[in-house]
């Protein structure tokens, strides 16, 4: 059945190759699926309609692969790539898996996991630019502590922007095109992990001595672990030029890392989350951190990747709706009415200052003023829900 | 009853005339207590042994008043401040209250809005001014939407944005001496608010015209509601050079704000806390926005005013002990050992990130190194339970 | 306009008083609309085609009304009654939101305010049996504590179930056909409300000397507060023969009561909801139990009444899809296949157990049985978004 | 150093072989601390002064052990105990770990799976009890849900009933002196569990065929994850006569479950719950089910193991010194003032009934009474901190 919500590569679909080839484990279980190799998830990936495939350094490369190891498992995956016309857009280091990273890896206390760190991401770099990646990824897992007496968040900070610091330094020397983005997450493998939102990360950036090559990769889970809006923190970024990639999927609130499929907990923040994508004309990949539930098998894997696809296509298409409909927009328009203010509009002068002091405005007018909402909204449901 | 735990003015301890003179109504229930004046509300303060005392514009004078009236009133509080020798260190505007504001000031889509939110702000600060204030606070409370549909994230931060740099200019065009403090909130009372962190607003201060003089006010309750850990908020904030102002309170996680009496929901997150700000050496006012329990008479006010003050008093006495105290200063020497990997240290050379990148590492042994942060949290509990 | 979504006699939707009628206040702003008169909200909730009506004591009749003042309240309440066809199914107590229950009414220290809690509510039970309620809501709103020093949780339960008690004979003793449901919520206006949820309000039950005529009325915002699955506490209840009455609105999880318009955070959570109480032929009232946003004038409350009850029967109508839904239910069938293991079925014998304890099983072939959940949900969820 | 919070035998304290035999693996990284064997487990637990031991079936003996090595390590564990002088007061199945229950045991939608989770269990109760168990519990961390589409909640319960009935049976069959305690949880490892709170497992008791023999096992991490206060849901455990067991832990409100060392995240909320526990007599092991931080090595784990009993100690000291401090005292009775109303008591009457609903209450009076929590509340922290 092919039908108009098949993914195209104008769609710009990526998947993690931890994602779809995530084998089960959870904290309490083990593997409940194949390993599979990184081939054969670039194959699934191909079949399913993906655009690209992003990956951490050891997701393809085990951490204590030979050189030799390395080249041979390089070479098998981008003639997979060759053959499927997957591109790779994203990369990313594992620094939260291996036992040295226990307790940070930028910010770790020890001066030598520091240095295995930016060691370790310096390669994965390397890796990752020789195979067409643009972007580059940091998420700092363990980056963050359970006890607030033994770890300094100021020398934590101080710690993360020099290891970022050297590293765009890396970057810029070796001439490579490639931009950062830094991914909050509130907490979880750490009790609190630094810079937990993005907001927080869009505003370390800006201590950073090559902020401009520095953006953000906002991901819903993370954001909704916090309780808040995740559309609200994509304009944020947006708003502030650093919205360089977007992780997808979905979350139902503050609790464990759930990684849903995209849109399958909750369709109407999805549909505002694409909507907003899709306005500002986003043009990046749209990547999907997802995984399958751990009762999946791989062919259920399939479905997972090819529902979070399809959800987001078919939401585009709402998003499209959404802007032509009649009544809704005649609602917006209704709620937007009014004539600008001359005193308070920009720029600044002290005369607007002492004419908009002096105003008299009809308090009790302004706070009955229609406000339509509630029907907007509906409508809105409604026109999610496929009615209108 | 005295001792070493009463305020002093060194201690610098604030309240909003909002707080102590809080009614006790809630969503649930109108006021229980008495609507104290605000010259009894100074009183109450001196009393208790405050250094000082902030407002809401309509906290000291009704949104309805007169010049008259207004007159009246400040000249009254201004003998009350004089006779208690309270001042005045942070003001404020209520732009949440009155109906004019149910769908935001600055972010209002209404432009005659936005010019009355700009001129009762610039009132405001005219007042602050002229009763001493240094600090200007904001507070949006109404600053974003229940209906993604209806209003435009986007749109919301580029009128925030106006609206502040409107205001940093009437600022220095007055010669006032005077900076800003911005404070976030996830929700409560809107679906979501914009901007909902002390992260995000940190990262909105850098696109304003006069950032320099614009900081944050994080506050405990707003943070926790978002599950956050707040000293890693307050060590962003410093990091930054941003950490205007700070208010206290308490709050148990996600959930309504509760605005409790500090340090009585968790004292040992209010340990860290404390610690923080003595160690780094804040020097602004510790501001209590909190409010007694709905339970309270006026005479219970006053020990939740006494309580608040005595209890950071305390904390602070213990983070000079953990300071001092030989286990846990051996441990976090211990854990905080090694000698600096010299290729990883800034400044960045192409030599250096060669040198690194073929540097070999004994990842075994880097996950193996002692971490005793069970022990170091364990005398860090057993120090803040007065046992050593 | 009119369509098959249009509320119906059949459909039994009822709306509080205080719901439609709530004029906007919250914790930061005083009213935004007019108060309405229970005739007017009898009137409105004709118009948008509700079949009945709920109150609390003193949303009808005030609470310092004379015994002539309510008899004019009422006999001009059900004179609008029967203009519009109205009904009252169920009537509830305010013990929330005068001073003197501040500390709560069953569960107060104070004597006097239990017996005052007590008489209260026998008087409302006689004006909600007189108007025709069949049900009585009991919401504890101050059933609770900031302060577990001072409240001991054992005796309050006690406390609690000594008034149950009284009142399930008071009513017996009256010869009224009336049940009691019993509503949980978390928290707020307290720091933690007594029997936080509805499944703790199930075991509650079964230690009242008159547990048959009472059970549960759950709230959705009420469970999503404590991150809970409001369908699974549906679930328990009608397992129970406990799901009395419901509370149908809408909540963004752990923060502050949002009593949304129904439908309108979740539409897939509120989707799950309408299939559970449709299958199991559900008949009482569908109460919605939320109001409108503050920025709503009474126009917009209407768009909200009627929205509630139209998403309702937008999601029973896929509920119904959902029943017949070929690939769908073929799912459904290969996930639930397996023939029963005899020794495994009920009644338990000596002979079963030990067949069953030396029984072989295939651990590997379980671990692999194909699960396909994702396929399932990815189509639930565009049956929900109409595409299917 | 040894003082009065040593552990003793008295305090009855237990860890699981899980806990302190926790190897450091979580959902982003594998193990960071050497697997220790149950011997080496039960000598650990000895050094630290534990008076028991709990384990889950396969903790002891692996899941595909023979029946000769079942008795090898069965014997080699049983001399650790008689050398070390530990019990084993709980057991427990692992019915979460492998695969084949990835979709629930006693609530999975195959036959096979329920048959085989009776198997597994039947034969866990036999070593339980074998070794010397009197209490059996109960957590089906998988007995729940990502996709409420594909599992009917009704089902679940009604196989979860089936499921305990059985097992109820079987172990009055084999005369074993054996309870059982059902644990809840809210999430994690599946996006909803069944019977989320200790609440739902105290209603769901009372469907049982044999609820006599089942009670609770509440969990502090559990109940905070729903945002729930402990104690509360202790007092309602305890007021039914289900509190049989115990987990004692510590967890940061809603998120991934933390099981902190006992008191380490809110000492303020652990000392009501010691408070208690030691008030009402409660004679159960103290079970610590908690884990060390992954940072943690061998000699920290033992850290941690003590500074679970010490803080216990050290709130039980306080606990009763609460109750003898003679202000709080006198807070408390200031609280409770007040003489019973007589109509109000039971047993009912009519005439009771008549004379509450004809009694003239002066509700401005009961609105005004003192209820000094504020001040109580300041003082318990002070207890708590160990100032007075």
């Amino acid at each position: 059945m092919s039908d108009r919500y098949d993914p195209t590569d104008r769609d710009r679909f990526t998947f993690g190759l931890w994602t779809v080839g995530n084998p089960g484990r959870d904290a309490f279980g083990g593997p409940v699926r194949p390993t599979l190799s990184p081939v054969s998830i670039v194959e699934l990936l191909g079949e399913v309609g993906a655009w690209g495939v992003n990956f951490h350094d050891n997701d393809l490369v085990p951490i204590d692969a030979t050189a030799a190891e390395q080249d041979r498992i390089v070479a098998a995956f981008r003639k997979a790539l060759d053959a499927t016309g997957l591109r790779v857009p994203m990369a990313t280091t594992n620094l939260f898996s291996d036992p040295a990273f226990r307790d940070g890896a930028f910010t770790s206390h020890s001066p030598e996991v520091r240095a295995y760190a930016l060691h370790k991401t310096m390669r994965a770099i390397d890796l990752g630019v020789e195979l067409g990646a643009s972007l580059y990824v940091f998420w700092g897992g363990r980056e963050g502590c359970e006890c607030d007496a033994g770890k300094d968040a100021l020398e934590a900070l101080k710690r993360m922007r020099e290891a970022l610091n050297f590293l765009t330094h890396y970057v810029k020397d070796q001439g490579y095109d490639l931009r950062f983005a830094l991914e909050a997450k509130p907490n979880e493998p750490r009790a609190d992990i630094y810079l937990p939102t993005t907001g927080a990360m869009l505003a370390f950036i800006e201590t950073l001595e090559h902020s401009e090559m520095v953006g953000v990769n906002p991901e819903v889970a993370h954001e909704h672990m916090a309780g808040l809006n995740f559309t609200h923190a994509l304009a944020q970024s947006w708003d502030a030029g650093k919205l360089f990639h977007i992780d997808l999927n979905d979350q139902n609130g503050p609790r464990y890392d759930q990684d849903l499929r995209f849109g399958s907990c909750n369709p109407k923040a999805a549909f505002h989350l694409v909507r907003f994508l899709e306005r500002v004309g986003y043009e990046g990949p749209r990547h999907f951190d997802a995984h399958a539930y751990r009762s999946a098998d791989v062919e259920d894997v399939r479905s997972f990747a090819r529902g979070c696809m399809r959800t987001y296509n078919i939401l585009r298409e709402r998003a499209e709706q959404f802007e032509k409909h009649p009544e809704i927009q005649s609602l917006l328009m209704e709620i937007r009415a009014g004539d600008p203010v001359e005193e308070a509009q920009p720029p600044y002068t002290s005369g607007k200052a002492a004419a908009l002091k002096s105003r008299t405005f009809d308090r009790k007018a302004l706070g009955e003023r229609a406000l339509p909402y509630e029907r907007l909204d509906q409508l809105t449901t409604e026109l999610l829900l496929g009615n209108i």
